[in-house]
C-alpha cells in the first residue's frame, strides 16, 4: 500500500468553533499553500461583493449573495493552517504569541462573513454596504497585526 | 474613489451548472491562482477522506464527513478560474480546445464530490469507500486528459 509522505505529521483538532474539519498537513509548506489559498478564494469573492457596495461595479443583487456565500464559506478555512510547525509565509510570528487575540479575529471574521452573507441574501443595498464595511474592518484589524509583508 | 486594477477585465459568467458565483479576474495570473487555490484545498480534503477509505488513518465518520462536505464546496470553485485568456499553470491547451468534455469532466466531478459527501454522512464506510473511488477515477480523467506537468 502507498504510503503517504509523514515526515513531518501535523494534526490538529478543531480549534475553532465554525472551523469545518479538523487539519492535518504532511509537510509545513503544505499548511502555509493551504491558509494562502483559503485567504486568496475568501478576498477574491469578498472583492467581488465589495465593488458592488463601493459602486464600482453595478448592483447585482443574485451576484452579490453568490459570491457573498463563497465568502462565508471560505472564512472557515484557512485558520486551521496556522499549526505552530509552519510558521512563515506573511503569517507574523505573534499569531502563535498572542492565540487568543488571533482567534477572537478569526471568530469574528467568521461572524462577519456569515452576516455579508446574510445580508446579500437580502437584496438590500445598505445591508450589504454595512456588511462589507464590518468585514472589511475586520480584514484589517487583523492584517494590521498579524500579517507582515 | 479607488479605482480596481482593470488592464485586463477577464468576467465570465458561470457557464457551469453548480458553480457558484461569476468568475472576475483583474489579471490573468489571478485566474491561474485562483483555479490553484481551489484544486489544492478540494485535494487536501480530498486526500484526508482517502486515508480514511484506504485504511492509511482510522476512519472518524464526522470527520470524513467535515472533510468531504469541503470538498462538495470546493468541487464548485475551480472551474471558473479555466478562462481563456488565462492559459498557463498546469493547464493543458487542449482545455479549451475539448471545451466540451473539459465541462463534462467538471461536472462529474462536482456530482461525484456531492455524492461522497452524502456518502460520508450516512457513516458508512464501504459506501464512503465506492464514493472516493469513483471521485478519484474522476480527478485522474481529467488530469490525465487536461493536466500538464
Amino acid at each position: 500500500m502507498k504510503k503517504l509522505p509523514v515526515l513531518l505529521a501535523i494534526s490538529v483538532t478543531a480549534a475553532l468553533c465554525g472551523a469545518p474539519a479538523s487539519a492535518q498537513f504532511s509537510r509545513p509548506e503544505s499548511a502555509i499553500k493551504y491558509r494562502q489559498s483559503g485567504m486568496f478564494l475568501m478576498g477574491q469573492h469578498f472583492s467581488r461583493v465589495a465593488a458592488m457596495a463601493n459602486g464600482r461595479v453595478p448592483f447585482d443583487a443574485k451576484v452579490a449573495a453568490e459570491n457573498a456565500e463563497v465568502v462565508a464559506f471560505m472564512s472557515k478555512i484557512p485558520w486551521n493552517g496556522y499549526v505552530k510547525e509552519a510558521p512563515g509565509g506573511r503569517a507574523k510570528p505573534n499569531i502563535w504569541t498572542e492565540q487568543a487575540k488571533f482567534k477572537e479575529l478569526n471568530e469574528k471574521m467568521m461572524d462577519d462573513a456569515a452576516k455579508l452573507s446574510a445580508a446579500a441574501k437580502t437584496g438590500n443595498l445598505d445591508a450589504l454596504k454595512a456588511a462589507v464595511r464590518a468585514a472589511d474592518a475586520t480584514c484589517t484589524s487583523c492584517h494590521d497585526t498579524f500579517r507582515g509583508s
